[in-house]
C-alpha cells in the first residue's frame, strides 16, 4: 500500500497555476495537509475539546471567507465569473453555514456560543490577510490567496479516504472526514481550479508569479496555523 | 379624482429615515418620479428606439448595482445582514438579469448587443458614485445611496397605476409599468425601507444626517439624469 | 511648419505600455488633445465664462484624483513604490490645491465657491470610473486609468507650445498653457510613464492587454466629455 | 511616589470618545500599557534578541499602517481632514520609516534584514485586521481601530518616564522609551486625539457605540499580542 499522491491519484492538483503553486510550496504544503491535527482525525486521537474549540473557529472563519466570496463579485468582470462567485457565497451562506451551526450542535455547541465566541489569533491573522489581498489586488489575488483553504481541504480529505490508517468506525470525525474527501466537495474544488486557470491566462499569472506564488505561500503559512485553534482550554 | 399621495397611499414612504430623505429632496425627488420619461412611458408615447437605449443602459447598470449588493454583503456585521443582501444579489443575478435579457429579445435587442453596448456617461456617473460611496462609506452610506432607485421605482409605479393617464390596453410599456407597480416588487422595497431604517439606528443616522442627505440627493440627481439615457439615435 | 508629432516631438509618448494605449485609441486620443476647448484656450477665443465653470470642476476632480493616488499609496508592494505615489499626492495636496485655489482667486472664483459647487456629470462619471477601477484592479489598473489624464494635459501643453497658432501676449489662458508645457510637469509625467513601464512588467501588463486597453479608453471618452464643463451658464 | 495616573497626569486620556473606549476596555488596556515588555524595557532587562525580533516586526508593521493612513486620506470627506491624514502618511514614508532604519542598524539590524523578514502570526493579525475595518467600515470605524497603537504607546512612554523603576543612564532602551514619552509624539497623539473627537461627532460615534467599542476592544487585543514578537529564536 503506498501513500497517497497528487500525481498519481489526484493528477489535477499538479497540473496548471494551482499544481505549479502547489509545487513550489511543497514543504509548507505537507505541513498543512499532513499537520498532526489531521492525523488525530483519522485515527479519532484528537482531543474532543480540541475538536470544538477547532469547530467554533472554523464557523467564524467561514463568515469571513463569504465575505471575501462577496468581493468576488465584486470584482469577476464579466456577468458568468459573477454568477460563479455568487453561487459559492449563496452557497455558504444558505447551506454550508446551516450544515455546521447543525453538526456544532451534533457536538454540543449551541447557535448561542458560536456567535459570541472570541475570534482567535490564526483566524484574525488568516481571514484577514485574504479579505485585504482580496481588496488590495485584483481578482487574480483574490482566488490564489484563497485557493490553499479550497485545495487543501479536499487532498486532505482524499489522504485521509485514502489512508489505511485512518478509522471509519467509531471514529466520531469520521463524518467531517467524509464531507471534505466527498463527491460534491471535490467538484467544488475541481471547478474552482478551472476557474482559477482561466482568470490566471487572463490575468497575466505567468509574469506575476513572483507576487502570487508569495501570497500563495503565506495563506498556506496561516492556513497551517489554524490548526492550532483545535486546542484544549 | 386626486393625484397619488405617498401620505395618503403609501404611508411607509414618508416615515422613518427614508420618508425624511425623500422629504428633503422633494423638489428633486418630483423630477425624478414624474418625469417626462414616466409620463411617456404612461400613455404609451415614448418613441420605442429610446426605450431600447434605456433598456440597454439599464441592463448595464443591473450589472453595477448587483456589484454594490456584493460590497453590501462584504459590510453586513452580522450572518442575518449577511444573507439580506446575498438574497438580494442572487435575485438580480440569478432572476432579474435573465428576465431583462427576455424582456430586451421581445423588443428586438439580442444578448450581444447588451453585451457589447458602450456604457453611458450617465450610468457611468450613477453608477460608479454609488460604489465609490459603498466602498468609502459603511453600510449606512451604501444603503441611503441605492435607497433612490430601489424607492423610486417602487414609486414611480404606483403613480402610474393610479393615474388615469395611464394607458393599459395596447401600451407597449404596460408590462414594464405591471412590473414595479405590482405586489412582489412592493414587497421587496417595504423590506429594504424597513433594512435602512433598522441600519440607519444602529449606524447613527441621526448624526449623521447632513452627510446622509447630500449623497441621498446626490443620488436622486443621478437616477434622474439617467432618464436621459432614453433618446433616440 | 509641420504639426507637432509625439513620434518626432516626444517619442516617449509612443513607446512601452503607455506609447501602445495611446496608439490603440488614436482616434479618441486626438479627439482629447486636440478638442475644440483647447484650440480655443491657445488661441484665447474661450468665454471666460465657460473657463471659469471649467476651473470649478477641475478644482473637485483634483480632490478626487488624489484620493485615487491615496489608493495607490495602498496598493502598492514595496516601500519605494508608496514613496512615489505619496509624493504625488502631498505634491497634490499641499502644492497644487492651494495653487488652483490662488489661480481661480485671480479669475474671480472666491474658495467658498469652490467648496460649494455641485460636482458635474462629467466629473462624478470620470473620478468616480477611475476610483471604482482602482478598487476593483490592482495597482496596474489604477495606474492605466489615470494615465491619460496625466499624459494627456503634457501632450496637450506640448501642442499648444508648438502650435503658430497659439498666442501667448494677451492670452489670458497663456499661464495655463504654460504649466502643463513646462518643464516641471514634463518631468512629472515622464516619471510616471516609467513607474506605469515598470509596473506593467511586474503585473503582466501584455497578457493583460486586452482588458487593459478597455479602462484607458473609457478614461480618454472621459476625459474628454470633461472639456464639455467648460460651459457658459 | 504614586503610580501614573491618566485621570491626573493626561487627563485627555480620559475624555470623550477616546476616554471613554479607553475605560470599558481597562482590563485589557493596562494588560497592554503595563505588559511584562514594557517593564522590562524601562529597567533595561528586556534580552537584546528579543528586541531585535520585535525592532524588525515593528518596522514590517509601520508599512501596514502607513497603508491604513492612506485609506484615512482615501476616506476623508473634506480637504482639511485628507490633509490630515497625509500629513501623518507623509510622515511615517518620508521620516519614521528612515529613522526606524537607522535606528535598527544601530541594533545590528541591516535593511536587507528588514526587508526581508517574514511577517509574524501577531503582525498579520493586527494589521490586517486594521486595513479590514478600514476598508469595511467608514473614516469613524477607521480611526477608533487605529487608536490604540497612537495613545497606547504615548501612555506607556508617560509612564515608564514616570516609574522610578525606569532605568535612564545605561539603559540600551532608553533611546526607544525618550521617543514615545517625548513632546513630539505627545503632541501627535493628542491632536489624533482631538480628530477622533471630531470625526466620531460627525459621524454618530454615540449611536454606534456598542460596536465601536467591539473593534476597539479587539485593536488592544492584538496590540497586546503584538508584544509577544519580542522573542528570542
Amino acid at each position: 500500500m503506498h501513500e497517497w499522491q497528487a500525481e498519481r491519484d489526484w493528477p489535477l492538483l499538479t497540473q496548471g497555476l494551482a499544481g505549479r503553486l502547489r509545487n513550489d510550496c511543497m514543504a509548507q504544503w505537507m505541513e498543512f495537509v499532513r499537520h498532526p491535527f489531521v492525523r488525530s482525525v483519522g485515527d479519532g486521537t484528537l482531543a474532543p475539546e480540541a475538536f470544538r474549540n477547532f469547530l467554533i473557529q472554523d464557523y467564524l472563519y467561514l463568515i469571513q471567507y463569504t465575505r471575501a466570496c462577496a468581493l468576488a463579485v465584486h470584482k469577476a468582470d464579466t456577468v458568468t465569473g459573477m454568477r460563479h462567485a455568487a453561487h459559492l457565497l449563496s452557497g455558504i451562506l444558505n447551506t454550508e453555514l446551516s450544515m455546521h451551526v447543525a453538526y456544532c450542535a451534533g457536538w454540543g455547541i449551541d447557535e448561542t456560543a458560536l456567535e459570541q465566541a472570541e475570534e482567535s489569533l490564526e483566524l484574525l491573522a488568516y481571514s484577514r490577510f485574504i479579505l485585504d489581498r482580496a481588496q488590495t489586488g485584483d481578482l487574480l489575488d483574490l482566488l490564489v490567496t484563497m485557493a490553499p483553504c479550497l485545495i487543501g481541504y479536499a487532498e486532505l480529505g482524499a489522504r485521509l479516504h485514502a489512508d489505511p490508517a485512518t478509522k471509519r468506525e467509531g471514529n466520531p470525525y469520521w463524518s467531517w472526514i467524509a464531507l471534505y474527501g466527498g463527491a460534491e466537495y471535490t467538484e467544488l474544488v475541481e471547478e474552482g481550479i478551472h476557474r482559477l486557470e482561466k482568470v490566471g491566462a487572463a490575468c497575466g499569472a505567468q509574469a506575476r508569479y513572483p507576487a502570487l506564488v508569495r501570497e500563495f505561500a503565506t495563506s498556506v503559512r496561516l492556513e497551517t496555523a489554524f490548526w492550532a485553534t483545535a486546542r484544549s482550554g
